[in-house]
């Protein structure tokens, strides 16, 4: 194991740590290139996907961790609580697991108000409630103020994956459909408006949601679905561009087929946005088998998170990790992984 | 389900968060109760020990969170990356578990040195190696200067639970025994001193180290061991008083029995602190059955991490949740939990 541990040298890193760092887009995947991975390597982490599978006894278990830095922490249709919660559950769905159990740690700022704190953890009791899962550990700090931003939470979850489910996004292969469950860039936007006081027509709001009874309706029809994804951080083009590279296919998609609500639409032109980067907390991109995908796809709409669910693309084997759209206007353009941040702190 | 999101009216607890609610003491235990236990309620969490425990399959799992926002980063005998390992690890080996995989979740803050998370990742990795874990599962998010503090990292670990063994802070007895495995306060006391600059004749070191395989040579000896508790923030006193509230026992613990360094002690009566009260990274407390005592004692000898591990007091059924101790003077003192904190961020 030795040599799992010996630091290596730096790279093309940055000697700072900026904002896109975190952004999920090609300044995160080079931290994790060049830092994390080379020390921490083995199998499961090597997959590199948002959850770690092992076995326990003859179960499967899936073990995914995110943390959450939100701002602001209560936005339209969600705040950090059910964000965390969602956000974790989703991660676990991704792996196809049926989540469990979840952990909940606290950083908190001093001076931080205590009713605001029981507000937020009240709406993370009913997340979880709502989506069946039980929050059985946490944990608790307090940092001195102007050392933190409020609170920060961190959830872990645990979940089962069914017998016969495998998944990964390694496993997309050419011919194979890309499936979109449904209007994108909603939660960044909902974000974005709500941080910078901009007022539109209607109030958009984050699509933040559980996908696990979705997912749990998909494996149903058939366990020909190579991958799933849920296009948080990074938006679409990062999940697609993260499949893509790891299965060592290309992508093309269509942008007549990608759904955005006209005001999402309208607030990314205002202000300057795609909205395949925007960030999405309800959604997922699933990819299957040809034969498959208009059952699959029927399966999602009778879904209330999956109701407008549309193929919206193909694997190829043109480019390994190409990705390519159809413009609205005919046009084909590479859609690319952004450097560094659209908005930072979106989850 | 719906009664466990109601918003509990408020209590005592104060309306805004100070550092004494992340010290382990009783300000910690007023926001657990007043905030997170009324809606979190379930009964893995309502045990209120360091880890959560259910069955996966005919496996029982341990599940602990803990995060880390310890200040300095580095200080003599760890870092914040090894002691984040080696704390996650003791939460699961307190509940008796093999410690297996741990998530690591980092929350940079922007401008910090690419090669100081270099370095602490390097330390994670080797503290990991070094206890047999493996880091599978992990998350990067960076939030703006000014709003965190270099690095705060989150890990939660999964450990598996051997056949016939039950510990919990509600199984300590009447006439059973308190053990300790060796001298307390070096890690808090090396903290400071690195934080303040202070120097001593001999440089203090952090105690930080996993003590699962102590663990396991214990549970080898019998299956009588009722309890298990590291004694970290709030220090021995707060490990006590937490054993002996959650049982409704009392205990009398004997000062000449407790070790403490002597340039630990020194140390403590120049900053006017009381070692009881200071955190350990590497020590446990167990309450065992008065019959294995001796052997337990000796079990826990044969490990570096427990050759000065000794009896240091009783369980009596007096005063249900009072800790007292007969001091080096012969008086009795009472032993409480701080209200507050004597050091904030030791871990």
């Amino acid at each position: 194991m030795s040599a799992t541990f010996v630091c290596p040298a730096p790279i093309a890193t940055r000697e700072r740590i900026v904002l896109g760092h975190g952004s999920g887009g090609r300044l995160s995947a080079e931290l994790l290139r060049d830092v994390f991975l080379p020390l921490f390597s083995n199998p499961m982490l090597d997959r590199m996907d948002d959850q770690a599978i092992f076995e326990i006894g003859r179960e499967r278990v899936a073990f995914t961790t995110d943390s959450f830095v939100v701002k602001p922490l209560i936005f339209p249709g969600g705040d950090i609580g059910s964000l965390a919660v969602h956000g974790t559950i989703n991660d676990l769905a991704m792996g196809g697991a049926r989540p469990l159990f979840l952990s909940a740690a606290f950083i908190l700022e001093e001076g931080f108000s205590t009713d605001m704190l029981r507000r937020i953890a009240s709406s993370m009791a009913k997340a979880a409630a709502d989506a069946g899962v039980a929050i059985v550990t946490g944990d608790t700090k307090v940092v001195e103020r102007g050392k933190g931003d409020g609170l920060f939470i961190n959830t872990t979850g645990i979940g089962i994956v069914p017998e016969g489910v495998q998944l990964s996004a390694s496993y997309a292969r050419p011919g194979d459909r890309v499936i979109l469950s449904g209007a994108i860039g909603d939660h960044g936007i909902a974000i974005l408006a709500q941080r910078d006081g901009l007022e539109f027509e209607t109030e958009i709001e984050s699509d933040s949601a559980p996908l696990h009874e979705l997912v749990a309706g998909m494996l149903a029809v058939s366990s020909e679905i190579r991958c799933l994804r849920d296009p948080t951080r990074g938006g679409l083009s990062s999940a697609l561009n993260e499949i893509a590279a790891t299965s060592q296919v290309s992508m093309h998609i269509e942008e007549s087929k990608i759904l955005v609500r006209d005001d999402v639409k309208g607030a990314c032109e205002l202000l300057g946005l795609d909205p395949l980067y925007v960030a999405n907390e309800g959604k997922l991109v699933a990819i299957v088998a040809p034969a498959i995908a208009d059952r699959v796809v029927d399966a999602m709409r009778r879904n209330l998170r999956g109701r407008d669910a549309a193929i919206i693309g193909t694997v190829g084997d043109q480019h390994a990790g190409l990705v390519t759209m159809k413009t609205a206007f005919g046009s084909t353009r590479i859609v690319d992984l952004l450097a560094g941040d659209q908005l930072p702190r979106i989850c």
